[in-house]
């Protein structure tokens, strides 16, 4: 769909956006709260989500455990509104600033997916490494919002 | 290595860290500029550059490309000091909060690897897509840095 990749120079300094789409025609996201600059998830597109992202100015993702387009929000209402969306220097992937309002992003009722830390230094058992709460409240219940939808947790 | 996954609850509210490597045994790296929150770079580790990167703190990605553990900065200079890292609620994904000096982390030579910016809105032609340049100016000239290394950008 979008601009064959052909030549390394262009690719990464070039003036045309030339994404790079794995084997399973992804490409992985980064989503970031244009007001606080923290990361609220990571997830992928196929090249129609990043199409639709573009145009629409709301982001859309492909939903890996669902194996469909996913336009962020519809079930929350949590729609993430675009400000800027950037691309790397090889154009392997994408960096979404995005307008949550007063919402959330993550399913498990927090505003980041990335609510605990993992303590640094020298590790004593690799099994029992103890994460911290960063987040300490939830911004809404799952349960209420997402009612029987499948957890897109997978073990 | 690291504590074994076997309950969804565990792994998203749980306070153990059990992160889930992909069938190449990698997991997505998002890393970020602790002082100015702007994105640096997209990486992946393997589990020992996860516990690398852990102990030592400074970051440690596993290259696609070169098929080994990279120690960022060991070629460069610009060695990333970790401030923080995070994971997200199914824990297949990490976020890196690191210290670069007035560094750079770009192999092309920007600060950041997100220097090219995607304008929204309606698209009349994907082959034609033009991004545009939010930094102007490389911090590094790469041919001087890496010499005869090989571009880790593959089209």
């Amino acid at each position: 769909m979008y601009k064959k990749r052909n030549n390394i120079k262009e690719i990464e300094e070039g003036k045309y956006l030339e994404p790079k789409f794995d084997k399973n025609g992804l490409i992985p996201v980064i989503t970031v709260d244009f007001k606080t600059g923290d990361i609220l998830m990571h997830a992928y597109m196929n090249d129609e989500a990043l199409k639709k992202t573009i145009e629409s100015k709301e982001a859309h993702y492909w939903s890996r455990s669902r194996s469909k387009i996913w336009h962020k929000g519809q079930i929350s209402g949590f729609v993430q509104k675009i400000k800027e969306i950037r691309i790397d220097d090889d154009q392997d992937s994408i960096w979404l600033s995005v307008d949550i309002g007063n919402g959330a992003s993550c399913h498990v009722g927090y505003r980041s997916c990335f609510y605990r830390s993992i303590p640094l230094g020298k590790i004593k058992n690799t099994e029992k490494i103890e994460l911290n709460f960063k987040e300490k409240k939830k911004m809404f219940d799952p349960k209420k919002i997402y009612k029987d939808e499948d957890n897109p947790t997978k073990i």
